[in-house]
């Protein structure tokens, strides 16, 4: 193996795996193609391109949202893979209320979870942030029924993994969010994760920095 | 949906992939079936019930190195995703040398990648390190160099996820590590990643704290 270049890398590994989506007969529709294939670049995982769903125009009014925009993610690991550089360049920033010593008071006093405590900090906080869930499935429930109550965050990323309760978070945020308008990028199914979700952002960053810059990525 | 409790739904989770897991046919070995159903409850994917592989006895003497011991990861999302209770309860700790400065200037000094250069640090400063990569496929390579070398560290996880060298750095670093005889758990094939790499330690973790009190984790 000779050494390449890590942009190198990415643009073969993106022409490999476009490559296989056109074998596989998946066709990506405009501005979530570039979406869906950082996910399965992260994932290697294909089952991506036939679960993801977007609202109409979800990709454009994210990209709006994060210039100037706060991300809140529900893990430090999600905060962890969101593109700081990237981010910075657009004037926004990342948060992760999870492990606040606040949130974890917030809970106890309300008996929820910490992940529906920190969505209330969030709604409070920064109410016209980019939402990125890719763990907790009481996060998106919360989402749900504080949106209900009138809340619109500026897009919803509902991306958790798992066993119990996620696919049923995720046809509930799809449905509040399709019905009151908010933009949604959900992985319906049992699959995602915080590195789907920071993919996700990254992907909307990416797409946001070529908007400015079209000779920024390939 | 009812309030569930957190531990509550990891159990069912466990039982829901443990049921699903058998119902494939899927049958796993001893020691290596915490570790395949912790990948598994992080991915929904039961690919891993057929991807990851074990030298022998890698579990046993993984779980022994973290007492006391040090994980390198190879990002600072894979780093997050760790326990740090867990280990601490172990005397370990955690640490990534990926974004230091002086790792950024050994790179460059060197021509290399900064998962490149990162290993060397590990090599000079965690020679005894479980190395944890879910990301680089050359920091594996770096590390199978240094182990023709004469490096032995205690335990190489290799999970990077991708398109490009991933596949063959995998196959390496198990050709390696069979052949040395250093305790390897390995996803052949594309599939990993950061969060992959993070449940692996972390099942480790539970194990080692299962084995300290039985009672602990179900």
């Amino acid at each position: 193996m000779a050494h390449i270049k890590p942009a190198d890398i990415e643009r073969e590994s993106m022409n490999i795996l476009t490559a296989e989506l056109t074998a596989r007969g998946m066709v990506l529709e405009g501005e979530t193609e570039a979406v869906v294939k950082r996910v399965i670049h992260t994932t290697a995982d294909f089952d991506y391109a036939e679960n993801l769903r977007f609202t109409p125009q979800a990709v454009a009014r994210g990209v709006e949202a994060l210039r100037g925009g706060v991300v809140v993610t529900d893990t430090h690991m999600a905060l962890s893979g969101v593109s700081k550089p990237a981010l910075a360049r657009l004037g926004g920033t990342a948060r992760c209320f999870m492990a606040d010593p606040e949130t974890a008071e917030q809970a106890k006093a309300a008996g929820s979870t910490r992940a529906a405590a920190a969505v209330l900090r969030a709604e409070a906080e920064v109410p016209a942030a980019i939402l990125a869930v890719g763990n907790a499935p009481t996060a998106l429930l919360r989402i749900a029924e504080r949106m209900e109550a009138g809340w619109r965050p500026a897009l919803v990323i509902g991306v958790p993994v798992g066993f119990v309760n996620v696919v049923e978070s995720k046809e509930r945020i799809w449905e509040v969010c399709t019905r009151l308008g908010v933009p949604a990028i959900v992985s319906l199914g049992r699959k995602g994760g915080s590195n789907v979700a920071a993919a996700i952002c990254n992907a909307l960053l990416y797409t946001a920095a070529g908007l400015l810059d079209p000779s920024s990525r390939n």
